[in-house]
């Protein structure tokens, strides 16, 4: 069961410029549906961020390739198959894919951007997918964001979408949707297993370039579930540029601010939801660290305590095993940190003052905040004005029974 | 269960200068052996390896630096208490341990060198531990190192224990006896959670030191349960120097070949069988990785493998999921690897060629090495002539209930 509040949101705004078109294409399964196409409009800017992995999947270095040589008009989404680890006979089906789609729609294949999840080390049954593609666009509509949502799911329980409208200063009206998946194989690094964000802000490439690399700097790469970053992690941010003609090409843009502020609330609503949705997850866990003497030594730290099995299973217990967090923070690699410095508090509990048992803690207080279904550990190193946060959730039962018992 | 062979060796050999002594003291549980005293007879060396978290605990401060100032006479462990993560409080119950020992043993406190292990941050019952000394000491035996590997353990299922006798070219015998203790919170970093091995050769005191950093690089350094770096960590290699007058003290002595190898397998089986009794383990994994251009890369990738909770629960599973193996591999961060160059078997069958599935392979060979209880990956990066090796276990549901149900 997800943790916490996971309702998509009341409204969900279209966005002028972008059309979706979901089938069943029987990748893998049959009568589910696994294939969603979206179509972006001209004019549109796009950016897209994608895994660190070294094993990096044939349709991410299709990807990467393609956004270099043009603007992006479809991404063609599988589930069910990752097309990772797979050659070049892996490259040669996902290009297949996009050269039939290129044809088929009238655009160069270098305006396709493949996206595949699922299971790695097969070979991707590419024709289903070219067969499901006149399906997949006589469904095309603005409309279908939610069911688009489903469409890119896996081993997802619920559905991860976030939609909100900004208004600037001097009344211009933007709009964001997006949605995103995965819930295991999560730690990522550059993007998250697939997120799709799209505006009708009209915003210059080269910044759209920069706002993902922040974006997702605070969003999905501050998110951990098993600590296995994807080979497939890619994250995509769409400005359709219909919303205004007035072109936002700098962070000095009186629009700048505000509308980055929306983008980043929806990016972060989307990277939680992952956690929320976490393979097992019972408990959704924010750990802040602050008091360091860099961001990089704070999201070290909080990447260790969100990793630790033991801090995990702990919280999973509702058991206010501090000791453990303690343990995590020390190996987490800080350079000559003094333990004498460091408090730790669950919540509005502190149970650890400079290193030792906070004075009036007792175990009775720890257990009530451990009960909660979102707690935040808060660790200061008591060394300096920087911060980080990192999401996670706890390690259950159902973590190992679902990566023990099925395939994904 | 433990995997595999864990049965302590037919011959335990007494170690001439050594002798242990075991008591039920009371220190958490009632009735169970917890508190173990081993006396080191005059003219020893001794050398300890401690853990390099930075939330080290008060015995282990304690330790380093008793061991500078001092030639050990006594070691005092308990379990049921880590002392760690207690302040300034912790050091002064730990202090008063070995000042009541000593002034009880006619020794300084510095000859005292006190290990802990078991929950952190609670008080350590340390009366418990002074009152059970006379016990100890009316115990003390040469023959019960069975006992004492015993008493040193808290959740391990089994005691660790080898023994081994080298014969050099020239007829001197030596023998060498070692204990070990730990099942969870394993990733030492510098040495186990506890480890005790001694011998009767007579090593000078700066080549023990060297050695010993040597042999826990090459065995409890390359072992991982859950990743989670202890507190308490701490190797104790004690050489009586009765075995002979000759004293060794440089790698060209003619007995150091023979006794160094034979020292270094007895750490890598008790390390191993940390391992083999980790926290819900039912099978003995070996990440072997060859073809590194440095020792780092094979370590760090091989960490990386032996880490991953979804390598881990596909092995619990029997499963051959390789993928995710590869997606280890690849984010290990290792600079430029180049995925098309590796390769990657279990045991005798090839599972991943040149970065994709290897020719020949079928699932229903992967799944035949994946359900024999002990396994070796190894990994071929392709790009260098340099290796390394970790040994780890699996991820079951076990592990989460001993860690979730207990507090340990």
């Amino acid at each position: 069961m997800p943790v916490g509040n996971i309702a998509p949101p009341q409204t969900i705004y279209v966005i002028d410029g972008v059309r979706l078109g979901i089938t069943a294409a029987g990748v893998r399964y049959q009568n589910r549906d696994d294939v969603v196409l979206i179509e972006i409009g001209e004019g549109a800017t796009t950016a897209a961020v994608t895994t660190s992995n070294a094993f990096c999947a044939a349709p991410v270095q299709i990807l990467r390739r393609h956004i270099e040589q043009s603007q992006p008009r479809y991404l063609i989404i599988n589930t069910g198959n990752a097309n990772a680890a797979t050659g070049s006979d892996g490259l040669a089906r996902a290009q297949k894919v996009c050269e039939a789609l290129a044809e088929q729609f009238g655009v160069a294949p270098e305006a396709v951007l493949p996206y595949s999840t699922g299971v790695i080390g097969e070979a991707l049954n590419y024709q289903a997918i070219i067969d499901g593609l006149s399906a997949a666009n006589q469904d095309l509509s603005a409309d279908n964001w939610s069911r688009a949502a489903k469409g890119i799911c896996t081993t997802d329980t619920v559905i991860k979408l976030d939609s909100s409208e900004v208004v600037t200063e001097d009344g211009q009206r933007y709009h964001i949707t997006g949605i995103s998946k995965g819930a295991g194989m999560i730690r990522p690094n550059m993007a998250t297993m697939l997120g799709f964000v799209a505006t009708d802000a009209n915003i210059a490439k080269p910044l759209l370039d920069k706002m993902l690399l922040s974006l997702t700097e605070a969003s999905f790469n501050r998110i951990t579930v098993d600590g296995d970053t994807s080979t497939n992690d890619c994250c995509t941010l769409i400005a359709t540029g219909r919303a205004s003609g007035l072109v936002i090409d700098s962070e000095q843009h009186p629009h700048y601010e505000a509308l980055f502020g929306a983008l980043k609330s929806v990016f972060v609503r989307l990277a939680q939801l992952i956690v929320r949705d976490g393979e097992g997850a019972t408990k959704f866990i924010t750990v802040r660290v602050i008091g360091g003497a860099s961001t990089q030594e704070c999201c070290d730290v909080a990447y260790a305590v969100a990793h630790s099995p033991l801090v995990k299973t702990a919280f999973f217990a509702s058991d206010p095993n501090w000791g453990r967090i303690l343990a995590a923070v020390g190996y987490a690699g800080v350079t000559d940190l003094d333990s004498s410095q460091v408090n730790v508090a669950l919540d509005e509990v502190m149970i650890c003052e400079r290193g030792g048992l906070a004075s009036g803690y007792t175990e009775s207080e720890g257990q009530r905040v451990m009960s909660r279904p979102e707690i935040c550990i808060e660790i200061d190193l008591g060394r300096g004005s920087f911060s980080d946060t990192v999401y996670t959730c706890d390690l259950s039962y159902d973590y190992v029974k679902i990566n023990a018992d099925y395939r994904s």
